[in-house]
Parts: structure tokens; C-alpha cells; sequence
């Protein structure tokens, strides 16, 4: 297992990449936002190729999306020899890559993540998929790109918000694996962090876990820290109006709270680390309003997790910082807790 | 690659599979037929399971039926710890071992081939895959069952046109594979055939094919002689009145003669071999009536097979008994004469 990630510009990576292969034909995914922002960047860099714009979020990172993109590579007449580029941001590239890998038993595909969330997470591990009714990656498989062309560019055309969600993935990989790392970032604002190291460290640490392990059987279910509640806390949200949805890192920041509450409570990290990451998460996220009502609703969502056996909900905790624990199973009842304590 | 394959009654190599094994959940996935004549035959030999059964029959071989599939698998709350049993012929195999290779990324699945043509082909070798708009295991993946049990006790609950379909494929691994055993059976009628020898014979041709190339880069492609003309034929045939519709080895065996054509017009096979081959097939299978009208959307439909580079339409064919070339380009005119030789 070989994740081969290259950070340069684009005007660099993309013809290189090109002068050392040879696609039968190319077809381009992009959402309604990177066709907009991030296509006429790498547009003049490619061969001829064939365009399928999709709608953009997390709504419609599902089947009926795929038909329409399997439609378009069907149309192309895509063969085995053909090639699926990913300009787009998570969902892009896990529906995209997801389309390419099960197209006639699997293509090529190359990921050029445009948001920090998916460079420093999404894009790196070979994890593809779909949601299916409401649940997320409840379908997929794992396939490595051919090369993830990761360039610092494509943050200027981010929103702010976009920039902090992807911040919570770096927050996460210095809490699993860094403690020096966290450390400096933990005194810096947002606007101060340096993203082009920050990106290179993260990808680092995350191709470190999956190389160990890639398909999850032990220690990649680490990366998963904050993402027990975090998933369930983002799905819930998608059910609420426009205006009080999560981006994913912001659930991700509600999960790292709340998932350092339980590890707290299970005596694997003292209240002073609680405190210290909770302090910090608190100040570039701000607190998510979550009701008594939510509670029971995401507590119930957890149970689809990928990482349960059976009826017990397990979950990867810090046992210290830069160190994560995983298969810690956990009772609805400290769930419940843990939410109460955050919403407190 | 280990195709881990067991030819055993069921009634040894099931309970033997659940002795040494430990899953949190099992679905079992049948269609109509086979949860009356096949189900009842291994449900004894169960644990609790949680029982599927979708229309029969390649027209459903859809993403609409694994919508289904994955439905129930979500509604029994599945986890990665669980188990789905696939009992039934190639569709049943091959959709539901997609189901399962994508759903969480991947759960264990067996597979219980109920038909010959299962028995001696789709069981063996990881392709799994479902149809897209007509064109045939358009979308899948590769992934092995945990185990294959084959019983054949099974083939007692096929009509005898089935057992005549399945025999396609045992004839198609004598023709690339083994020029002794072709012998042996071009001089037997169909009833006379020795189902359980022939099922072990195709099992090991199989196997030896696919473990030398497990994802079709090269050799693995000999296994498609007569897939070429012949799925192209077979999903022409889907479109027209029920009556009139296919079973694979029915269109196999007009693949295996319009192909032998081919060979023999590149010369890879004389005269003599090219018409022992097509009275033995015409012999079992009778003569398909295909129209003028027809060629035409035959050809254009080889333009989606999987073997395909570009606008190169390539072939698997015999140049000899007991031997096959792969990747041999056929021209559109070509294949018109191996049709109009064909219905001639």
C-alpha cells in the first residue's frame, strides 16, 4: 500500500504527471463550486478530457449522483484505460474516486483535493464512499489514487469556515500522534497557522497509521478520534435548516470535545489535558448549540458507526496527548454524558 | 489470491464453515427460485439470519436490487463483524457479493452457487458486479468470497436447459485449456456428462487462470472466449419478447462459434478444428435465429466490453484446441462476417 502524494503546484505536478502516463480518455469531476473556482486552474494543464459537473455537498454525495456521473463515463465511452480526475474537495473525491473504482471492476483516478479538509485528510488512505440513507461512507471500498497532486494554491479560494474545518483534521493528527506539533499550534489564532507545513505534517502522520494498517483492522481505527460522536453529531445536523448545518470539521471539533470528555471519564487522559483541549477547540470553533432533544437522536446514530462489533459503540480515545487508544467500548449512558457536558 | 473453493454437500461444509468461524450478523441473499428449491436445503444448517429475496433473473441485476439489498442490510444493523451467504446462480453471486464488498467498505461473504453455470464459472475468481443501462457487470469490483461451497446436489433443482447453460462455460475451459478433456466430452450427449468431474475440471482451469493474473491484465482474459460476441448477443437478446430471451450459455455458445470464425479467418485455427467445434455446440444448443437487423446493434454493443483499448474492440480466440490468445483486434467488418457465418 503506496499513498503517493505530491506537494507542488499544480503547474508543475499535472504535466508531469502527464508526460509519464498514457490515458485512453480523461473525464473531469468538479461540484458546481470548484468547476467555478478551482477548474480554470488545472483546465489549461489538461488533455482533452470530458467535464461532469455535480451539485455540491454532502446532500448529494449518494447513489443518484453516481448514476449521473457512471452515466457520463458510460456516454464517453470510458474503457479500463481511462482516467478520472478529482478536482473537488471530500466529497469529490470520495464519490469520485468511488465512481472510478467500481467502473468496469475499477480505472485510475488521481485526487487533486481544493479544500484543507480533504488535503490533510480526505484525499490520503484510500478510503472511497458514499452516504446511503443519511448514514455516512455506509458504502465503499478501499482503492488507492493513482497520485493525490496536493496544492497549497487552492486554500485562496476558500471561505474562512472552509479553511477552520479542515483545521479540526489537524488539530486531530497532532492529538493522535504529535504533542510537540500541538503545542504550536495550540498557541496560535487561526489566521497565524502555517497550512503548507501543517498540510505536509498531517499528510505525513496519516500515511504513517494507513501504511500500518490499511484497511482499519487495528491501529488506522486511531483516525477515527472525534469522529464517533463527530459523525453522528454531523449527520443529525443535516437533518436541520440550512442555517445550523455543520461543515465536517465542525463536528469533528464537537466530537474531539466530547470524545476527550470519555476518555477523561475512563481515567485515560487527566482534567487539566480535557481542559487544555477543550480550551483550545472552544476558541476557534465556538460551541454548537445542542439541546436536550438532539441527544437521544445522535446517540441512536451512533450505532451504525463502522467501528462497532455487534451492540457495543467502540471508540478510538486519547490516552495522552499524541497518543489514541481504539476498540474502547462505550455505554449510551456516558454518551450521554459526554454530550450533556458539552452542551453545559 | 486464494480462491478458497470446497466441492462437499452442504450438509458437511456449512455446519464445518460456522464451526470455525464467528460472525455478529448473517444476511442470507436468494431470489424467488432459489428460496423455494435452494433455501430450504441450507436454512437447517444456519444460524439465525436474516433472509433477502429479490426478483430473479439478470433483468434485475441492478443498482435498483442492491438499493434493496442494502436496505435490509442496514435495517438489520450490520456491522463489519457480519456475514452475507449468497445462495444462487451468477446474478445472485455476483450482485450479492457486490453488495456485500461495498457495503461499510467491505463485509465476508460465501458464496453457495446453486446452477452449473455459477458451479463451474461465476463463483470462482472475484468478479462481482451488477448491469448499468444494459451493459453487462458495467459496474464492480474485485474481492474474493471468504469461501465457495459447492454442492451438487443443487443442479437436481435445475429445469434441463439450465444444466445446458452451465455447460457453455465447461465446454469454453476444455476449448482454451485442455485439449484431452475436450476430446472426452465431444463425443458424449449432454445427459450423459459427468457433472461433478466436470464441475472439479472447471474449478481448476479457473483457478490456475485467475491466480496467475487475479485483475485481468493479461492471461486472465483467455476466460472471456466467446464473452466478446457473445455478451454482446446476450444483451441484445434481453431487449427482445421473453420468449426469445437468452441464458448465458445460449449466448456463449453463439460467442464460441462466431468467434471460432475468427480464429480461424486470422488463421489461428484451421478449417477442420473450426467445424468440430461448431457441431459439437450446434449439437447441444441448436442454432439462435439472429436477423440481418440484428448484426448491426450486436456490433455496436462489443464497444462496451471491458476488454476494450480506445476504439480497438479486442478478443480472446483459440489458436488451437486447448489454447487461447488474448487482446486480438477484430475489425467491425470481421465480426459482421462471423455473424452473417453464424446465421447463415
Amino acid at each position: 500500500m503506496n499513498n503517493q502524494v505530491q506537494i507542488a503546484p499544480v503547474t508543475e505536478s499535472l504535466p508531469d504527471f502527464f508526460k509519464k502516463t498514457d490515458y485512453s480518455k480523461i473525464v473531469v469531476i468538479a461540484d458546481i463550486q470548484t468547476r467555478r473556482h478551482c477548474y480554470p486552474l488545472v483546465k489549461p494543464l489538461l488533455p482533452a478530457h470530458t467535464l461532469v459537473t455535480v451539485p455540491n455537498g454532502e446532500a448529494h454525495k449518494n447513489l443518484a449522483t453516481c448514476e449521473q456521473i457512471w452515466d457520463t463515463m458510460t456516454k464517453a465511452e470510458l474503457d479500463r484505460y481511462a482516467l478520472v480526475l478529482n478536482v473537488g474537495g471530500g466529497v469529490i473525491g470520495d464519490m469520485g474516486g468511488f465512481c472510478a473504482a467500481v467502473y468496469k471492476r475499477g480505472i485510475d483516478f488521481v485526487q487533486i483535493p481544493t479544500t484543507l479538509l480533504s488535503q490533510v485528510d480526505a484525499s490520503v488512505g484510500g478510503k472511497l464512499g458514499i452516504d446511503f440513507q443519511g448514514f455516512k461512507n455506509h458504502l465503499g471500498v478501499f482503492n488507492l489514487p493513482r497520485i493525490v497532486l496536493i496544492d497549497p494554491i487552492f486554500l485562496q479560494t476558500l471561505p474562512p469556515r472552509e479553511i477552520r474545518s479542515g483545521f479540526a483534521e489537524i488539530i486531530k493528527h497532532c492529538l493522535i500522534a504529535d504533542a510537540a506539533k500541538w503545542e504550536e499550534i495550540r498557541h496560535k489564532e487561526l489566521d497565524e497557522q502555517n497550512w503548507p507545513d501543517l498540510i505536509a505534517h498531517s499528510v505525513e502522520v496519516k500515511k504513517n497509521v494507513v501504511e500500518q494498517d490499511p484497511t482499519e483492522k487495528g491501529l488506522r481505527k486511531i483516525l477515527n478520534f472525534g469522529h464517533t460522536l463527530g459523525h453522528a453529531v454531523e449527520t443529525h445536523f443535516l437533518g436541520k435548516p440550512k442555517g445550523q448545518r455543520l461543515l465536517h470539521g465542525e463536528a469533528i471539533a464537537v466530537g474531539m470535545i466530547t470524545e476527550g470528555y470519555l476518555a477523561h471519564r475512563k481515567k485515560m487522559i487527566d482534567r487539566q489535558t480535557l481542559e487544555q483541549i477543550e480550551e483550545f477547540i472552544f476558541s476557534i470553533f465556538g460551541k454548537v448549540l445542542i439541546q436536550s432533544d438532539d441527544i437521544g437522536t445522535i446517540i441512536e446514530l451512533t450505532r451504525q458507526d463502522k467501528k462497532n462489533r455487534g451492540r457495543e459503540i467502540r471508540f478510538s480515545l486519547l490516552d495522552g496527548i499524541g497518543s489514541c487508544a481504539f476498540d474502547v467500548p462505550v455505554s449510551s449512558a456516558d454518551m450521554r454524558r459526554a454530550l450533556e457536558y458539552y452542551a453545559g
